[in-house]
């Protein structure tokens, strides 16, 4: 019945992301024009038996214990990797060496200098890619983003971005692969939300000064002793802007009572925005062009006007949610695999928050301003 | 691959609450484990061509532009009713009387009498069927009403309850279907949902007294010309329910500014509950259990404690769209049929709204209380 | 020092609202230019000890357990009564007869007959009144009241008013004067705040229909047995406006978990207003002139805009108190008094918030709707 | 009629400070049972009308345009000093001189240095000294400070602080006192208040790193020309706690569409806290005690449960404003005055701001962390 090109996918883990992405590749395909029909084709995980239910719960129609042959496999287009960070580099370039378009759950690599081996193997081979920092795919923050461009606040001077939660508050919770010194810490796992938010803003942040943290120095190993945590539950910093602008950051797992303080402030000349993650269908926006003694911060509330909204639900107000975020980020995807727009946040992109995170870090550890190289 | 039986889907309708039946379909076979494998079957509208783009668009492999057809089709086992009101109760009968299970958009019909038909054929027929109150799906108000069962709140006094919107409050809006004297106005139209969020929570409504208004006393008809509005553009209630406890309702659509006010405060001997739909991830609870000195309302935010919320998310906070709403409820419909649940909410309570919508608009009529049948 | 002519104040009355009003007076002789220098003179309590003892405190240089004495002492000008209400008319009566300016804390009496006879009686003596309706003080509600008024809303469609507090929920609270059958009950009592407030906003209340309704049947009696109650708990009315609007309050002191809960939304044609007591220093203002895409309810906070908060600072933010709404009270009283201005809230105005209670109670005894008289 | 000994005022100053002051005076005597009478002697500004006019206005019985002469009156007990900042230490030190106690404006002095000499001058004489930072004032702050102090959030382990504001935004703004280099700036001004609440909620501050910029560089002089500017508009700071915690803190005066947000996070093993002055009666506490799925900051309003509100008010919800602030200011200081509690915020603590201050700014400069001397 479609007369669309198909893309088929080969999907690399089946766990709360891998899980997410389906959830995207599904409502995608039901929401947008997409330029391609969309298959589920074969999905890898560690066991037979974990890939195999895992591909009859999420729709694939085959399944491998073997990721590589699912990099081998000619009839799978893009490679969707969610599985744990470690493994990132490896597989991105396994897929890219094989001319497959490489979508990659965040963070793209532990360090730097992997993201930047895969980002170059990546324009060297003419694929696509993508990382999957969700938050920005938000209707809000598009329209956020629309309003600074087009003036709407003046010039930009300040910015105060967070992203606080606090499912590491808890000091019994055991030593886990996010604590591992290499790509670890709070500020990698989600201090890299508020500085892609931050840079999606107001463009590139030119210096840094850090400040990471361990609370907690030691956590169950999981075989009745303890390990020493070395990676940070706070990771914060000072920002310069190449616009001019200066500002702060946190990535804070420890937050208690915080399930998803991703917020921001922007302060122009002539306005401001106020955000929150927790309620994310909503941007507050202060105008000093409104007259005076009736100037507010302005709950604006998502809606068709604000696009893709409209994709989701043609009136105001009902609201998208967390996995319609991931069904955004395949859409832009799909249309910068058929040529149709740009790469919203390629492997080039992730490689700019890893190297936003490391230049941090090691201002933190030596305690000085650093510029972003 | 899948072992699950399948159930195939007759959609009628292709408008805003078809693709959202559809984009309820399509998560709802990604996030639940649900009983069958859901085949999108045929799709029907009213031309040959607006059937076959729809179809396409949303997955069917098949269309048609006779919905009797559809019906018809031996193959199909659900046929769900997204077409305008008054087509409902025929397209219903019809969809019974072959033996399909029956899924029907709000309003149930415009006129009790027509619901209890329908809802008695169905009983009759031992189909399955359901009306798409989906507010009542989200598991924050399956929150409230565990712990209004469960005593959390003490023995309870109190409702108010409240659907406002602002989509009908431009005077120089046209008229529609929504206008029509048989089934139409804000009472019918969003006061309904107030009304079934307020039995969901507290149970059986069985005195009302009505107040219904008409604002807009006239819209243009398309034709150049204005034609008289006669159904209510804010009716509200007072209520009396079985538990012993008293409150209000009120549905507005005319409510400038208001996108998705279904707002509603519970309060009991020992504790209440305050809710908005604009933050529907969110619960507040005030409980005299507190320490003096420490009490207040505590903004509960969705997590997996709430189920079914952690088919959706692993993690707290991270928020539920409108379009999940859609398909908990076609999960929870999907249990009936397959007899793991009792029916969320079939024909026989979507005649109890129309029948409190009926007795409210008599009670407003007729200046008086009444009790409702 | 001051040239200001003296006005001497006798109080009668010492508890809660005894000492607001010295608040009040205290306040409002620093912060507003007034036309008197107020002079604390004598203090009537039941006891001379009371009294004495709250003279002291609160500064007044003589005190009385007789307040008849108070009445006729020839040097005081104004009485200021915050006796239990039902000494209210008979004080006011004779400070009236005494030719003495009368400020009465509200309900001016427990029945509507009482108040036309106070009203009267200080309109053929040519004294000046005022009722202690003190919400309307906030400088906020003026902002709503001027915004309304100079059309900002266009033309006023809808109206929700609320007067909720939680300090009766506790059934086993004992029996007090509030439960009296002549004049108590929560719409008598708060409730009469959300209809002041809503005349204050949209002018008068031409029909009502009442639904008042007790909950906790009995109380302790404080001697060990129990007593009926026989007033509302809840008293909620719909409304007509001259205007041509439509609307409702409710008056609810059993609202479990609510301290302040005095809110109100209007809709009109062009924008909106919503407000709570909760946060008396905001104001929510939608307006359908603001561009599309960027609309929404904008929090305007309290600023020397809008007067006379800049009386009690002269930056915006900061907020003023419960006491200074008094102080605004008495600078409003005193203007009247000096003829600077009309009276801000006089009797006759009490009058017709006490006909307007007792025109509801009358309209849920008898179910029907009952034009204001 | 009062036997309470009496405590005469010396003001100096009668700007938006003198007022607050003033009003505090006023408040305080009819809300707390203060150890002295207080009386309002002598008012002292700059010439000899505005002396007088405000002394008039305020009730001073005398007024003065040399506050030498306050200084020496041997009837006056109290100077209170509102001032410009830049007179604050010559001010001070010669009331001290003169056996005075001395009540003092915030910043205590633009230097350290002088702060401290001011502090030990206070303490060699005996004198009683107070530094009005009065959002400490705020019973909110206190039931903040009684919960971390009472283990309720368990170990604290974080803290955001915030004091943005935006009467600096605007660039054509003309170069004032505020601006500077000797004590100006946002850092300075209200970023003080930030460091001032995290220490009395947290206790002291050992090291910092700051970050102080300059964002808008030049204003105009109000001679028609133009002058470098050099304070900083945005002063933020890394901090870490002698009870173990890190955290952050930022003054911002050019922070749009903010008129009081001084805000805070804390975050314990067990709980957090949330608070904004923006809604300065209502503290959120979130609690890990809570039951799972029943989590949620929770909006405790002020209440006389939290004391002193009760002295301003009996009854919960009615709030607080910022002038009652000052009140309860005055009352703490007149308590130690009389010895019957620590000096609140004495010349020490005053100086302990102003070094917190200067090590941020100098911090900023050196590009490094400094311990706090």
């Amino acid at each position: 019945m479609s007369e669309k090109p198909k893309l088929r996918i080969g999907l690399i883990g089946s766990g709360f992301m891998g899980k997410a992405h389906v959830f995207g590749f599904a409502t995608a395909g039901k929401v947008f024009d997409l330029p391609y029909e969309i298959e589920l084709h074969t999905l890898a995980d560690v066991t037979p038996e974990t890939a195999a239910r895992a591909a009859r719960d999420f729709g694939f129609a085959r399944s491998t214990d073997d990721w590589r042959k699912l990099v081998a496999d000619p009839e799978i287009d893009v490679i969707d990797i969610t599985a744990p960070n470690a493994l990132h580099k490896e597989m991105a370039l396994a897929a890219i060496a094989a001319g497959k378009h490489t979508y990659c759950e965040k963070p793209l690599a532990p360090l730097a200098a992997d993201a930047r081996e895969m980002a170059e193997a990546a324009e060297a081979k003419g694929v696509k890619t993508q990382v999957g920092f969700n938050y920005l795919c938000n209707p809000m923050l598009g329209l956020a983003r629309d309003m600074i461009a087009g003036g709407e606040l003046g010039e930009i001077r300040g910015y105060r971005g967070l992203h606080a939660e606090d499912y590491m508050a808890d000091a019994s919770g055991p030593f886990t692969f996010r604590h591992d010194p290499a790509g670890g810490g709070a500020l990698a796992d989600i201090g890299s939300h508020a500085l892609a938010t931050a840079e999606y803003l107001l463009g590139p942040i030119t210096e840094v000064m850090g400040d990471c943290i361990t609370m907690i120095g030691s956590r169950p190993d999981g075989k009745g002793g303890t390990r020493k945590v070395e990676v940070d539950d706070v990771g914060r910093a000072f920002l310069r802007f190449a616009n001019g602008a200066q500002g702060s950051i946190e990535g804070n797992w420890i937050a208690t009572g915080r399930k998803m303080q991703h917020d921001f402030e922007v302060y122009g000349t002539r306005g401001a925005l106020a955000f929150t993650q927790e309620r994310f269908n909503e941007l507050h926006f202060y105008s000093t062009a409104d007259a005076p003694g009736r100037r507010g911060f302005r709950r604006i509330e998502a809606a068709p006007d604000h696009a893709p909204y409209g994709r989701f639900c043609v009136a105001a107000g009902h609201q998208i949610g967390f996995n319609d975020l991931k069904a955004i980020e395949v859409a832009g995807y799909l249309d910068a695999i058929a040529g149709r727009a740009p790469e919203p946040f390629n492997f080039r992109a992730g490689l700019g928050i890893q190297t936003l995170v490391e230049t941090i870090h090691r201002s933190s550890r030596e305690k000085r301003w650093l510029a972003v190289p």
